[in-house]
């Protein structure tokens, strides 16, 4: 049985959205039809939403589930009178915080996506530029690096460099390891000075194939040959140089990411 | 004043960091100094985490702030030892969903961001391949893009593009306007047929200038005046084709996302 949830905010949904996929998570048995409402930010767009959510209520006949960000207690009642299940997400907080920081809630809220402090873009858009430019291992210079990640070809580096360096500001440049390191079982040199920087990613022979499959289908570098032997040179590598490594195959980019800052010890919080 | 704040989570703690950063943004008057404490899984840890925050209250004289996302509630408890106010994000919602779904909270927790499903984990690194290799605007095929963002050299497309592909899956393209196209104020040919897929970013003179110095000082490219007519002939450009546009100067990447998809009426929820 299928429910319909709504995730509706002032602004981008995106907290909204956050907490009702973990909260929903935790109930393995329902599947969840969900829909984002983002920037309701007055009445006629709260009475759109409501009459959206309340023809869903009569299409399925069941009562719709709303996670709900909106500030403003006027638009929150519009939308209530969806019949909806609301879940107002600041509630249960905005009281204990309050007494305990002796200040009242300010008007500005759902500013955390909103809008912008110009020196952690910076951070941001430069991280995400040196994480391109520092993609393919050819000719870079990696002494500006946070950190950087080793691994075979289609392991994740990529996506997990774009995601720390867009997510928290993190240069990480990537190096994938050639037939010739892993033949060799030697680092190239210009990695050398910075070991202390480097992490590996390893993944399953069988999933790698799948990835490279797709990529390149019936290639020689798809073969689950292929992806063994390369898998097995790259983890004797790590393991001869301490190299510390994750098996990402099980693991999503946002848990990667936080293993990889847990391991250097880096606690920098999302922008 | 400032006051501590810790993330506190079983997982990677992005759910905790997400909606504890919205409300602190609540209010405006405090400064806090914020940590994250992920993979809190055990009572080894959680007891490290106690002392970790009971230590902070010490030296500060002011009792610290926990976010906290844990689900085992003796893990809870161990934390809640160190004697700071502890905000648990999922308590409140749990028993209105649980009398709703009439079913119980289930083992799983903090999956959202944990275990991974193959076919949204392909859909959002085939996007994120898509946006790297349509990123600039030479010899690409736009038959397959979602959207197609267009706009002058860093007014925010690239970055903008990895967010789309890393977190919801949708291929975009990037097309960066040359002074060919500003010149004779006419979109190339082989974006035609997409019209309908445009959207445009454009920026402040002055902000754009100051990314560009930057990038290149000291450049014709990053002069003040070359930013004025090449932001002035997009514009121009943008309302003579009718192409939907976005001013990103006070705007962060993941609203701009939101809007795009508002736009073009893209529902599609997070991964």
């Amino acid at each position: 049985m299928q429910r319909t949830v709504f995730f509706i905010s002032d602004s981008t949904g995106i907290t909204a959205e956050t907490i009702g996929n973990s909260i929903l998570a935790q109930f393995e048995g329902t599947a969840f039809d969900k829909h984002r409402l983002p920037f309701v930010d007055d009445a006629k767009k709260a009475e759109a939403a409501a009459l959206r959510i309340k023809t869903r209520y009569a299409q399925t006949g069941q009562r719709p589930i709303v996670v709900n960000t909106m500030a403003d207690r006027t638009l929150c009642d519009i939308v209530a009178t969806s019949g909806a299940l609301m879940l107002d997400v600041f509630a249960p907080f905005i009281g204990p915080l309050e007494v305990e920081l002796g200040a009242k809630r300010s008007g500005a809220v759902n500013r955390s996506h909103g809008l912008v402090d110009f020196d952690k873009y910076e951070a941001r858009i430069n991280a995400t530029n040196y994480a391109l430019t520092h993609d393919d291992g050819i000719d870079v210079d990696y002494a500006q690096a946070d950190l950087i990640l080793v691994g075979v070809s289609r392991s994740g580096k990529t996506p997990t460099c774009l995601y720390m360096a867009l997510h928290y500001g993190v240069s990480a440049a990537n190096y994938p390891l050639t037939d010739d390191d892993l033949d060799k079982l030697e680092l190239p040199v210009r990695l050398r000075p910075y070991k202390d920087r480097l992490f590996g990613l390893t993944i399953d022979p069988q999933r790698l194939a799948q990835i490279r499959e797709q990529r390149r289908a019936n290639s020689r570098y798809a073969t689950i040959e292929q992806c063994r032997w390369e898998l097995a040179q790259a983890e004797k590598l790590m393991r001869r140089e301490a190299i510390p490594s994750l098996n990402t195959t099980h693991v999503s980019i946002e848990e990667i990411a936080s293993k990889i800052f847990e391991r250097f010890g880096i606690e920098r919080t999302m922008f």
